[in-house]
């Protein structure tokens, strides 16, 4: 069985681990977002690619869901000794070694996904990791405070403002003019089905589907989501903030809404909201919360269920409408 | 007073720390060697810049007199669990964030003079440090081996190989075309007295000595030099092989007239070698081991003494040709 997951970071990363432990004979591709991607000292770091690479690959600090385990934090205590900044992004000494590689590389001339599979050959994730795109996206949040309105980079307003100054806009800078990395369209198109992890509906999810074609690829499979709202609240982060910069409510409802009918087949939702429908949408309420890898991959087997359940009723319908 | 030492790394770094203790009130302009600079993991390492740096600000390792004191290596792990080397060189996670800041400011454009500047603003090493030249100039060493005859990275034939290869010959590759970093003729043309250090007289003072422009200011100042030699054997480390490599003997006597009486108006060598004399150049015997700050201060303070007894002759000398 083919499945591609569309992930971002912390709720992303450990879905897919309940997932590889749920269907362990499974063929996982999972297209990493790549918005959150920065460039600091002189390095790239892509903090949704790492989180999956290292929760999947047995090198995750589980206690923060991002980051290496074992850390130690020289490096940057000695570039604040130089009065190099910035200090609110947490590089750690384990963490550079991997933005030095992969800097390396990119300077070398190798595309993102090439870099990302190098990386990959230490970590063994037991899936294969593409960026979405090879190009650069950026997402960059328009704030307003005391130095006027102004965009800023993603992780400027989700790590250092903690996404305390309201986001007025997000977007995706780049997303239209880029490309789907190589093998991103294939390995949709190759897919039994598609799922969406309890993944930021904005900043993670929103941005893959916001290349170009990546959408209209995943509009053709059976796809199940996972929201990553229960009742008025996200399960962890901050989806909140990003789904009210866009104008939409914090809800299972409103985040399955703004995926679009046209794209989602079901949507597993909390028991809290049972009472939840979207139209065109299997709805399906069971407990959401990831506490542990075993509940974890009860999510994930319950998603994939769905999506399978799905697909062959799409299939049973088709026959009847072609015999 | 004003002072120019040529420097290279370790040997240069003691001997400007004792003289900054003989001589408290002296400027002092260190025109630092960039020939042992080598690119590693896409960071730019200026080992001898860095190791007087160090050692004039406090942050060297004293035991091993390079790299930083209290030094762990996480980052080099980390990249060696990636497959990515070199893993002779030793990079350090503190001195790791040296060449962080540097690469980055080199790439934003500045010269590596500005960046040494910079570096200096933490370490405030008490010297002006300059580098010989912004230019890349790079010594590489022809040997032969299994794999045939070939150039390979100063460092990487110092360092790895432990100069255990008999160097054919050694070449500092840009020097020709390089130009001097700017102060660095300024200030060789206001010093009261020239000295160069118990350094490699080949691929550290040789190499500064070839920046076109550098070798003739230097010739017009009193110039007194520290035999890196005594008996037949380095001080420390392997400039015999470099010697060698050149054609020299490993003599104090061989070193002097290497860099040529043109040039060296006093030679200290060691009292084992008080029986050395050279052409034209005036040669002092003294112990010459700089095993403490004391030790090495005395040497430092009689090299400076050296050189005001011959700049003070020549003056009469010339007054009396005058008058």
């Amino acid at each position: 069985m083919k499945i591609v997951v569309l992930a971002g970071g912390i709720g992303g990363a450990r879905f897919l681990r309940g997932l590889r432990s749920a269907a362990p004979d499974a063929e996982i591709t999972v297209i990493g977002n790549t918005g959150d991607d920065i460039s600091l000292f002189g390095l790239r770091v892509c903090p949704d690619l790492d989180t999956v690479m290292y929760t999947l690959g047995g090198g995750i600090n589980e206690e923060q869901g991002w980051g290496r385990a074992d850390e130690t934090f020289t490096v940057k205590e000695e570039l604040a000794a130089y009065g190099v900044g910035p200090g609110w992004f947490g590089l750690g000494d384990r963490d550079f070694a991997t933005h030095i590689v992969r800097t390396q590389m990119l300077a070398a001339g190798y595309p993102l996904s090439a870099v990302t599979e190098a990386l990959c050959d230490r970590w063994k994730p037991g899936v294969r990791l593409i960026p979405m795109t090879d190009d650069q996206v950026e997402t960059h949040v328009v704030i307003q405070d005391e130095k006027g309105r102004r965009a800023i980079h993603f992780q400027e307003w989700w790590v250092r403002l903690r996404a305390s100054v309201p986001a007025l806009s997000i977007a995706a800078i780049g997303a239209e003019e880029s490309k789907p990395a190589p093998g991103v369209l294939e390995a949709i198109e190759a897919a039994d089905v598609v799922l969406f992890p309890p993944s930021n509906p904005v900043v993670s999810i929103g941005t893959i589907l916001a290349v170009p074609g990546i959408r209209d690829a995943v509009a053709t499979r059976t796809v199940v989501g996972v929201s990553p709202i229960i009742g008025d609240a996200p399960v962890r982060g901050m989806a909140d903030a990003c789904l009210t910069a866009i104008g939409s409510e914090t809800s299972a409802r409103a985040v399955a809404e703004l995926y679009g009918p046209g794209l989602l087949d079901g949507w597993l939702v909390d028991d809290a909201d049972a009472e939840v429908r979207v139209p065109g949408v299997e709805v399906r309420p069971r407990p959401l919360l990831m506490t542990d890898e075993e509940a974890t991959a009860a999510i994930a087997r319950a998603a994939l269920d769905l999506a399978l359940e799905l697909k062959r009723a799409e299939e049973s319908k088709r026959a009847e409408e072609n015999g």
